[in-house]
């Protein structure tokens, strides 16, 4: 029998109510098997296995403060069981930095890996999703750590949507390679001189969301204006397209397009770079979307994304992890 | 009579075509009056006033180093004639950074202004649109600089867009104060203690799009990305709109809509705090662009713009020019 995905059931904006309603969904139409993490008054009685946790991470406290003090959460809880093999995999809505501290502190760090990051996956209308990392792990990156967010978005793109040999770009606001922050021109240098990926320059926004690269590198502060963007923009028109369109027949046929861009067809970003598999949503979960996320989070264990990622990581170039 | 808007001929992509029959359609349409600037066979018998210029800048030369050596360039001498009372404005769909710095040193600074800034209009389906600056000036920003743009900003949106107290927000990866990078951090605190701003806090990149605030303050990295990334996205979505919905009776009530978004529309975005109304278009600029840029600079000259800036960026608060 398959392990439980471990779901933090007091994660998001409206946790526990769509949390609930979306592991129901999960074992209703798929027979998933969850183990719901959190207070006992909300995870006895759902019908699910359960773990009890007394204490919640609000969603605007210290991330890695919360984790250590509040070692009764449901955030530490889940990372736990899976730690400790009683789950295959975490998914929270909750406060994302939390989160990632408590994956990152429990699973530990894979050998050749300075800092975990965030990859999204952008839909892209006609085509294959884009890979985008960092997005919104670390504020602040090394020119070092975009050429390991670089191979571990590649090994994703490989490992999660079978594209053989990945194309990486790095984001900047020109295609010359001299373009950019000083940030941006020294991982260009690097990028270029890492022979294991096929790196194609640097990219620009429009780029995201385009058929011309399968990953995007960049630091957590950008990758998540990038990512807020597009969600606001593409719901904001999607949603005027809706309105202008009401009553017209035959309009139903964009259906299919809307679920298509819809931020939470995906569900959950994955955090690459730990040992074990940690899905993070976006704190507006609905239940379809944390539905999606332990979908999502079965298939990266299926995929065995994790150990695809310990040999790309684990080489002689990579920095050492803890430098 | 009014004086002419001296436009680039030689500045795009699609230089000096579409650029030509931009400025025929603001002539034949409005009566619009063109100087424009550029190669004599250019520029030579197209029944516009013309100052012919020699040499011409490429779209990946280095922009100051360019702007120096090149002084019979068309952008030069663009910037030249509104220096010398020519003209009253300059646009340019050439190398952003060239007409950036031909502007600023033609047109030297405003007095309180480090660092000129970019301002673009982004369209806000239903609504006003919002101001983003910096949208691509400065890849590196100081965080007393933000501070500039914002007084900048605020004072565009109330000319421009009439808005009587603007709402200023601060692009970061999270609403509250501590979220962000060390130059948000201090770029909050800043902003947070000048009185004379409507500083709404930090913003988000779903903000962008959207009626919650007037002004997204950012620097030119961060800015740029996020101009891109939408206008990716945004043509994008709706060119898959328009083709699913091909052959629909009815579809074509979305025209004002693929209108209102379209980064054209604009047709240009100002360099804000230097001292003179200098128009950038996009590179990919078609004629729609050019006439849209022109309309856009005789609004700027028509509103004193220039004029306005100069009473809040000349405060005692403003850090002196050239700091």
């Amino acid at each position: 029998v398959a392990l439980p995905i471990a779901v933090d059931a007091m994660g998001g904006d409206r946790a526990p109510a769509e949390v609930l309603e979306g592991c129901r969904r999960a074992r209703d139409t798929r027979g998933e098997r969850v183990l719901l993490v959190g207070r006992p008054e909300v995870v006895q009685g759902q019908g699910f296995e359960a773990i009890e946790a007394s204490e919640t991470i609000a969603m605007d406290e210290d991330p890695a403060q919360a984790v250590r003090r509040k070692k009764d959460s449901s955030l530490v809880r889940a990372a736990e069981a899976v730690r400790d093999g009683r789950a295959a995999a975490m998914v929270s809505a909750g406060n994302t930095g939390a989160a990632m501290a408590a994956a990152l502190f429990r699973f530990g760090r894979l050998k050749g890996v300075t800092r975990p990051a965030i990859a999204t996956l952008i839909p892209v209308p006609g085509g294959r999703p884009t890979v985008l990392l960092d997005s919104g792990a670390n504020a602040e990156c090394q020119p070092e750590w975009l050429v390991q967010f670089a191979r571990m978005g590649s090994c994703y793109a490989r490992v999660r949507l079978a594209i053989e040999h990945p194309r990486v770009g790095l984001m900047s606001i020109g295609e010359e390679a001299g373009k950019g922050s000083p940030l941006v021109k020294t991982a260009n240098e690097l990028l270029d001189a890492t022979p294991d990926l096929r790196f194609v320059g640097n990219v620009e926004g429009r780029d995201v969301m385009g058929h011309e690269v399968d990953v995007v590198v960049t630091d957590g502060f950008t990758g998540n204006v990038i990512l807020k963007t597009l969600e606001g923009s593409v719901n904001f028109a999607m949603a005027e397209v809706r309105r202008r369109l009401a009553g017209l027949a035959g309009a139903e046929i964009l259906e299919p397009l809307y679920a298509e861009v819809d931020p939470e067809t995906y569900g959950g970003a994955m955090l690459l770079g730990v040992d074990g598999v940690c899905v993070i949503s976006h704190g507006s979960s609905s239940a379809r979307a944390i539905d999606n996320a332990i979908t999502t989070a079965r298939e990266l264990v299926d995929l065995h994304v994790v150990d695809a990622l310990r040999g790309p990581m684990h080489t002689d170039r990579a920095e050492p992890a803890g430098s």
